[in-house]
């Protein structure tokens, strides 16, 4: 299994129930969101847009995909934030088997995040990214315990030591659900610049 | 690694934040404990004595480990419920890599358990064990992001179905803390018979 067959096997509307551990505070915060993920093909105008804009040879592309999301988390309801928000990225992979290589972001999507993760199926047959910033990495696994429900565990380590670690539980509720890409290079007004750092590389 | 070699990375006295989630009610479940766990050599008196139990030859073993565990689950508030307790078990490897094999449990621990399951250290050197009941299996996945951070990841499925994963970050809090082996063979007072096949194989 490639990136992209894992990502196919992610296509539809899915219902996540996220918490995220929080070593320092000892406390846990719970949230939920929906989730769709449209696979793209290699030839996705998106796709090829993204790789021009850094400067990688579009056919070198396996695919991407696009994935809009809607959530709350526990914290935010005092100030009524809404973590809703889409994204779009293009797998470049390091060799022929698709099975390792780089993610690639569009430019603009907030200012704190990388444009470029890395990404590997590992022996399990899980997807990871792994995300390294100035001052912290993250580190996101995703497996398939059955085809309708996907897990995802992530860890964000900051200056060498651990901060927070995130899992969602995510069940998919229509696999044939397409979202329309709509997705312009700057923040949405609704979209948080801080929870994509802290919770996931994506936001979602 | 071999599964003894896991266990010795995981000896102390761990702080373990838990969440539960359950597909079917949309909810999440968060609970806590304390957990000791004491790696145990192949000649232990406890591990030749399980072995035993199983009518199976002691110097196949390659060790096992006893733990105790002292919880509180959220839903569990209102009857006061103590989610304490202790178990000790062996590790029989498949072969002398010891990096697969049986688990076997002391008998008596709790009508419902099974006592023989299976321990795999997986490709990304996860130790993942796995349990079948009659009528569902359990799946569950420790890792080490850290040294001193271990998480777990465990799902139940029921009959064929999927109802629950929990997850648990764990933070060492004292690497050299012993606890005394003091196990009967019996459920101990305070000990929930119906937590461990719900939350995790071991219960806690």
């Amino acid at each position: 299994m490639n990136a992209l067959e894992f990502f196919q096997r992610s296509a539809g509307t899915w219902r996540s129930q996220r918490t995220t551990h929080h070593l320092a505070f000892r406390r846990a915060e719970k949230g939920g969101s929906e989730i769709i993920v449209n696979p793209l093909d290699a030839n996705d105008p998106k796709v090829i847009e993204i790789c021009q804009m850094h400067e990688i040879e579009p056919t070198t592309a396996i695919g991407g995909a696009y994935v809009k999301w809607d959530g709350t988390m526990a914290w935010d309801k005092e100030d009524d934030e809404n973590h809703s928000g889409e994204t779009v990225f293009a797998l470049v992979p390091d060799d022929e088997t698709g099975r390792k290589g780089k993610l690639l972001r569009e430019r603009g999507y907030a200012e704190i995040m990388p444009v470029i993760g890395r990404y590997e199926i590992d022996n399990e047959e899980a997807l990871v990214l792994i995300t390294e910033y100035p001052s912290m990495s993250s580190y996101e696994r995703f497996w398939f315990p059955t085809p309708n429900v996907r897990m995802r565990a992530s860890t964000v380590k900051r200056f060498g030591g651990f901060s927070t670690a995130t899992f969602c539980t995510e069940e998919l509720i229509n696999a044939e659900d397409v979202a329309e890409v709509n997705v312009d290079n700057q923040p949405s007004a609704n979209q948080s610049p801080k929870q994509p750092a802290i919770a996931s590389v994506f936001g979602w």
